[in-house]
C-alpha cells in the first residue's frame, strides 16, 4: 500500500508508492508502445488495459469493446489505490495518510496519434468534457479532496507511452502548489479586492507583449514569471474558480486554443516534449472569487539541477516576452 | 543584464538569464571536456577560465598558475551579474530586481576526476575549507543575502562538464526553500520548543531504519519524506544554523562521511549521475535557534513531469527505509 508522508519542517506532501517499481521503465523512462501494433491504448486492444471507466463511445458499442473516440481506464500502475480508507496516523511525530486516491488515464484517441495538436478540435473537446465528467464523479466521493489532470508527452517529459493520453490523479490532501496558490491569490484579494488571475489576464490583454493568441473566451500567455522556456498559461478570461463549470462551447473554444498553442509550441521548437496541467479549485469548494481555473503548458526543454533543487528557484533562459514574440510568429507554413 | 522576478500569487522568484542561451550546450545538455586534453578545469590549462578568486594552492605558485589543488573561478556563463546594485522595481504589479549575484565555480581538483568518490578525505576537506571561506567573503557584501552551494553530476543531473566541480550561486533575495525551512522550522520551535532538524537526528538515531550512517560528529539518513528514491541528508548532530561556523576537525568528519556516502550510492546504483546542495542560514543572520544546517545528497533516477510540476508532489518509488537498508549493505567488495 503507498502512502502520503508530509516533511515536518516545510508543508511538502511526497507520495511514497513502491509497488510503481514493479514498471518495466522504473528509473529510467523509455517509451513503450511505439507503433499501433504494440500498443495498448489503441482501439482493437481494449483487454490490454483495465475495465474503462467511462468513454465517448458510438451508440450501440459496448464497454471494453470497439467503437471508441475517448475512453478513461485505471492507471495500471497507480501511485494511489482507490480501495480503503486515507487514515491518518503519526509516525514519530511525523503525518502520514494511507495513500489511498485514485489514477486514471484518459486515452484521447483511438488512433495511434502522439500530441495533442494531432486531435481535431472535437476530438479535443470531447477529451476536455470528459475531464470535467470525471472530475465531477470523482469530486462526490468524500475520501478526496483535489484531482489533478496533467499529461505528459515525449520521454523528455516524462512520458512512457507513446499514444496520446492524460492523466488524473485524484488524493486525500491538496497538493502543494494547489495551497500556495490558494494562499497567495486569497492574500491578493484581500489586498486588492480583485483576483489576481483576472488582473494578470487585463494587463497582458492591454499591454500584448506577452500574449500568444486570444480566443472570444480564453487568452493565451507566457506569464511574467514563467518557470520555463516557453512554459504558456491559458485562462478563461471570465472569473471562474472550478473548470467543472465549463459549458459546452467554451469546451469547444478551450479546445481550439489549446490545439493551437501546442501547435505553436511544435512549430516554434521542433516538437518538443512537453506537458500541461489543469488547475481547478479544490473538490467539495463553493465558487471562489479570489481563484481562477487555469492551464499550465510547458516545454521540457530544461532540466532541473542542483539549483533548482536546492533552492525552488527556477533559471528560464528565454525571456517570456521572447518566447510570446516567437510564439506569435510560429505559424505554420504549409 | 539578467533579472529576478516574482510571480504575483505564490511566493517564487524565477531567474530570467537570457545570456545564458549562448551556451552551446543551451537547452539540451550534453556533457564537454569529456578528457583532460580537451577540459577547460584540468591543471596546465587555467587560461581557459576566468582569473581565479581563491584557490587552495602549493606555497611559491601564483594565481592561474600550475600547483593548485583547489580553484574558485567564476562561472562563465553566470545566471547573475557581479556588477550593480540589485534595484527593485515593479512591473505591471509585479516584483522585479535587476539580477544582481555572484556565480562562482569551485573547481575541486585538478587531476580530471569524476565524482566526489575519486577526492581523497584531505582533498575533499579542503574543498568543504573553500565552500566555508566563500561563503564568508560574499556574505560580507551587502547586496546579497544568501549563497547557494550545489553539484551536478553527470548529464542526467544537469551537468555540463565532466571533471569534477561545484556552484556557488549567491542572490540578492532568499531563495523560496530557503525561506520555506526557515518558517517552517521557527514554527517547529515555537510549538516544540526544540529545532525539528534535532529532532529528526534523534528520532533517526534512535530508530535507526533510515540511518545510513554515522560519524563523531554527523548523521546522515533517508529523510522521512524524502522526494527522491535513495535521497540521502547529512546532518551535524550538535545543533549549529551556520555552516560557516564549521570547525577544522568537523570539516575533516563531514568530508569524510560525504564521500562515504557518495560512495555508497554509486555502489548501490551503478554510478547514477546525483546532485547534492548545502543549507545554511542566510548572510548576515545571527545564530538561529530553530534552524540547522545541512547537506541533501540525491541520485538523479526519476524525472519531475506533468503531476510532479503541477501539484508540487513527489511520488518516491523506494521508500525511505528500503533506501537506507540498500545504502547500509552497500560496502564495496574490492
Amino acid at each position: 500500500m503507498p502512502d502520503l508522508r508530509k516533511d515536518p519542517i516545510v508543508d511538502r506532501w511526497v507520495i511514497v508508492a513502491e509497488n510503481r517499481g514493479e514498471r518495466p521503465h522504473d528509473f529510467h523512462p523509455t517509451v513503450h508502445g511505439r507503433n499501433d501494433r504494440a500498443c495498448p491504448f489503441c482501439e482493437g486492444r481494449e483487454e490490454e488495459t483495465p475495465p474503462e471507466i467511462a468513454a465517448v463511445r458510438d451508440p450501440g458499442s459496448t464497454p471494453d469493446g470497439k467503437g471508441w473516440r475517448v475512453r478513461v481506464v485505471p492507471n495500471k500502475y497507480p501511485a494511489l489505490q482507490i480501495e480503503g480508507t486515507p487514515q491518518r496516523s503519526l509516525e514519530g511525530g511525523c503525518e502520514i495518510i494511507r495513500g489511498v486516491g485514485a489514477h486514471e488515464v484518459i486515452i484521447e484517441s483511438a488512433e495511434h496519434l502522439k500530441s495533442t495538436s494531432e486531435l481535431s478540435v472535437e476530438q479535443l473537446r470531447d477529451v476536455l468534457w470528459i475531464y470535467r465528467s470525471r472530475l465531477i464523479d470523482l469530486g462526490r466521493d468524500p475520501r478526496l479532496a483535489y484531482g489533478l489532470i496533467f499529461k505528459n508527452v515525449g520521454p523528455a517529459a516524462g512520458a512512457s507511452l507513446e499514444h496520446t493520453h492524460s492523466q488524473l490523479l485524484a488524493t486525500p490532501i491538496l497538493p502543494t502548489n494547489i495551497e500556495q496558490e490558494l494562499t497567495g491569490s486569497a492574500a491578493f484579494y484581500r489586498r486588492e479586492n480583485q483576483c489576481v488571475y483576472c488582473d494578470m489576464i487585463g494587463r497582458e490583454l492591454a499591454g500584448g507583449k506577452r500574449l500568444v493568441l486570444e480566443s472570444r473566451l480564453f487568452a493565451a500567455f507566457c506569464p511574467f514569471a514563467g518557470r520555463f522556456p516557453y512554459e504558456t498559461w491559458i485562462l478563461p478570461k471570465s472569473h471562474c474558480s472550478h473548470f467543472e463549470r465549463i459549458e459546452p462551447d467554451a469546451a469547444e473554444d478551450l479546445a481550439d486554443v489549446l490545439r493551437r498553442v501546442v501547435i505553436r509550441l511544435e512549430t516554434a521548437l521542433d516538437r518538443p516534449a512537453y506537458n500541461y496541467f489543469l488547475h481547478t479549485a479544490p473538490f467539495d469548494t463553493p465558487p471562489l472569487e479570489h481563484y481562477h481555473w487555469h492551464i499550465e503548458v510547458m516545454p521540457s526543454l530544461t532540466k532541473a539541477a542542483g539549483f533548482e533543487w536546492g533552492s525552488g528557484c527556477h533559471i528560464n533562459p528565454v525571456a517570456p516576452e521572447t518566447a510570446a514574440g516567437l510564439l506569435r510568429a510560429a505559424v505554420k507554413i504549409i
